[in-house]
């Protein structure tokens, strides 16, 4: 039987029954991605249709993404990236919708710093003065490492000069830096653990390496380190990924213990640590010690990666890598390979605003404002959305992670476009697994792009929909 | 017997010949990246000499960067990227020097625009506009494929609206767009074939994909035609990475016989064209008609990457690319997988700029100051080097390839170390070759960095040195 014939019933409409049989093919690989789909006259003699069944049918997969018509040569078949599906989304949605009613939009899901509370005065400042300052340098001249005043600020505001600025290197954001490490050290078939759930980005680029990707159940105070032993035993494992400060999405800090653990595992059985510490300036219970990965690191098992474009501006795409010694020099030539250097006008701006101590100044402030937010929401979620939904306190970072009670029938993705609808937007819990429908039950709901009044109406309008 | 073993003769010390043999292994790959050395007291009882003798030959590996010693582990080989190394070693030589000596500097090897012709005021005030103007969305909001604006500018002003601003996605700069390119569609073992010399970022890209690599000898239209049907013919390749003007080193420009030509055979051979534009603003002759591939393409077949920072400023790091309807979707991907977007800052300012006709205006200064030095390298090298050296006239771009004839008895490598005591720089004709040893009778020598006085001086001391 050819994968396109299906036995249509009676109740729906065919072009909808061929549509959804379509998908779920595509979902599941049976048609791969950039394969070419039959015609549409092809379609309509095979299953005895009319064509207008298989128009309609195509029309709804290329509405929705699955399908690409490509004049004169035919149709094709997608290759589906999750992540930057729901990134396009997401970003769409703005663009769609008329100002008025962006005006009006709740954005629970944005994941960067609100422009409301950006500096933009002070940036600006800065920035002129290194263009008076440094001339047509900050234009031109680029360093292989990164700006050296950059790393040392670095070496010394963030390190209290426990690392060297040479050991530093430059990156354009944390995700260039799961790019850069993943291909100096990740080769197709390699093994590499990640928290369940966790970072779509960096999932991405696992996958993009045909790494073969173990999700590892995040608990408390980090991932389920019984199932983890079980892992490093059994498979000679590369890398394991993870943010060890309010992680993303599940806002889960690591324990002492285990990152002790974690470290000693890491030696025992020779793999690296990926830390991306993307958050950990926003720390709101004040019960919580700031110790990395890679300040307990004794044996060169840690690769840091920060970034500033999460808490800062998303736009100067700025961030920072540590490697171990043996690394260093094939981090550096896969920086070279991407792209040369990282743009030199923002990193002599961040130095200086760095050096004059704006930097510190911002990060205070943005712990009050987002402390404010984080009470309030955690407030109107107990208090309006109740037993609906049950979820931890991260103590810090920029989101909540919820997960919706077993009574309540809506799933989160179903969840996502009826909060849309209603100018409310919510992050699916599908994106940060593997398994997109592993995250049915659950939710993110982020605090950085929405003020208290918008949060006590959004929290509303979510309850009324669940 | 043990690949550390050789056998010492009586004339030079043993130390030396101890650091020879360990180079060449690690030149042909005897002793791999990153393989622990043995120890100096292994090694010493293994050959019967003094410890010293090993400490000095390893000494010596460790300053020209071929080992690294990592305190309390051992001493390892380094993974050598030619490409890295010499970008390093040219970039380290205006760390090292004193000030002083460094304004004396001739720098045949620079790639990018000379500092003293950018106009760094107009940028500025660009800057400051779109701050002005745009507000913190300058430095907050991010687009998928890069800012509209800029890419509705690159659609009007450079391809006179026949490519849609939607075709266009904004890179960081034209390494990126190989790499990303790569990404998409070169997997372990795949062919590809490459213009023989070519640009070294793009072997380096190539080889990190572990493709494999075929160079094509350039003749005066462009490639080998013959030799690169042999080679299609018989294997099934991935893609041709082109320089379609002023070809990174060589200077030739393709006719339009040959690019025809290779469409035609792309088409046939299912193959991808990867178009390199690096520099095609810069044409002195002008007879030069501009055609690009991406032009003539009539059936998909070619990948288009466009570098601003080449011809521009190195520091703003932009670019972009237009690629097949096909492979769209999985570009932006790799792109969204590699560092997210571009920094969006830079992207207005471009914009603006070339709304504002400054950069017509730049572009047009440019081929104005740079003729007339091209015009007066090429006097000074046929007047004073006369037939020590010949080359061919590129009617565009930035430098000159040059071809030490047979009588001289110095190669290009000790001609850049020879040239570099006296502070002049070129680039040794090995960076452009799979095999560093095939461009030994060639180098490059520039003039983006160097003014009418100092190309005099400069070939004057090229002459003493020949």
């Amino acid at each position: 039987m050819n994968k396109y014939e299906l036995s249509f019933n009676e109740d729906v409409f065919k072009y909808l029954q061929l549509y959804r049989h379509l998908k779920k093919m595509i979902d599941n690989g049976e048609i791969e991605g950039e394969e070419k789909l039959l015609s549409i006259r092809e379609v309509s003699t095979l299953l005895k249709v009319n064509t207008v069944t298989v128009v309609n049918a195509y029309k709804k997969l290329e509405q929705e993404g699955y399908i690409v018509t490509i004049s004169g040569s035919g149709t094709y078949a997608r290759k589906k990236d999750v992540f930057r599906m729901y990134k396009k989304d997401y970003s769409d949605t703005f663009k769609r919708l008329p100002s008025e009613r962006l005006k009006n939009m709740i954005d629970f899901a944005g994941e960067t710093s609100s422009s409301d509370l950006f500096p933009v005065g002070t940036f600006k400042e800065v920035l002129n003065e290194v263009l008076d300052r440094d001339g047509s340098d900050a234009l031109i001249y680029q360093e292989m490492l990164g700006f050296s005043g950059l790393r040392e600020s670095i070496s010394e505001h963030f390190w209290e000069d426990s690392i060297s600025y040479e050991d530093i290197l430059i990156i354009s954001g944390a995700q260039q830096g799961i790019d850069i490490i993943s291909k100096v050290m990740i080769n197709p078939g390699d093994h590499v653990i990640i928290e369940k759930p966790t970072y779509s980005g960096a999932l991405s680029v696992f996958s993009s390496r045909r790494a073969k990707v173990h999700e590892i159940e995040m608990l408390k105070d980090g991932v389920d380190i019984e199932a983890f032993e079980k892992v490093v035993r059994k498979i000679k494992i590369k890398a394991f990924y993870t943010m060890s400060y309010f992680q993303n999405p599940t806002g889960v800090t690591y324990s002492l213990e285990k990152k002790m653990k974690i470290l000693e595992l890491a030696n025992k059985y020779d793999f690296y640590i990926i830390e991306d510490d993307y958050l950990s300036e926003l720390i709101y219970d004040k019960s919580i010690e700031y110790k990395t990965f890679r300040s307990l690191d004794y044996n060169n098992r840690v690769i840091y990666i920060k970034s500033f474009s999460k808490i800062f501006l998303p736009g100067i795409r700025l961030g920072y890598m540590i490697c171990p010694p043996l690394l260093k020099e094939a981090v550096q030539n896969a920086k070279v390979n991407s792209d040369i250097a990282t743009s030199s006008l923002m990193q002599r701006a961040l130095d200086l605003y760095v050096r004059k101590r704006y930097w510190q100044e911002h990060i205070k402030f943005l712990n009050g404002e987002y402390n404010k937010r984080y009470i309030h929401l955690e407030k109107a979620m107990k208090e309006i959305l109740k037993d609906k939904v049950s979820f931890n306190s991260p103590g810090g970072g920029l989101n909540y992670f919820v997960k919706i009670n077993n009574k309540i029938t809506v799933n989160s993705t179903e969840l996502f476009y009826r909060c849309r609808e209603k100018d409310v937007l919510i992050t699916p819990g599908g994106m940060f697994f593997k398994h997109f429908e592993d995250g049915d039950n659950n939710f993110r709901i982020g605090f950085s792009q929405v003020n208290e009044e918008q949060i006590t109406k959004g929290i509303n309008i979510l309850n009324e929909i669940l």
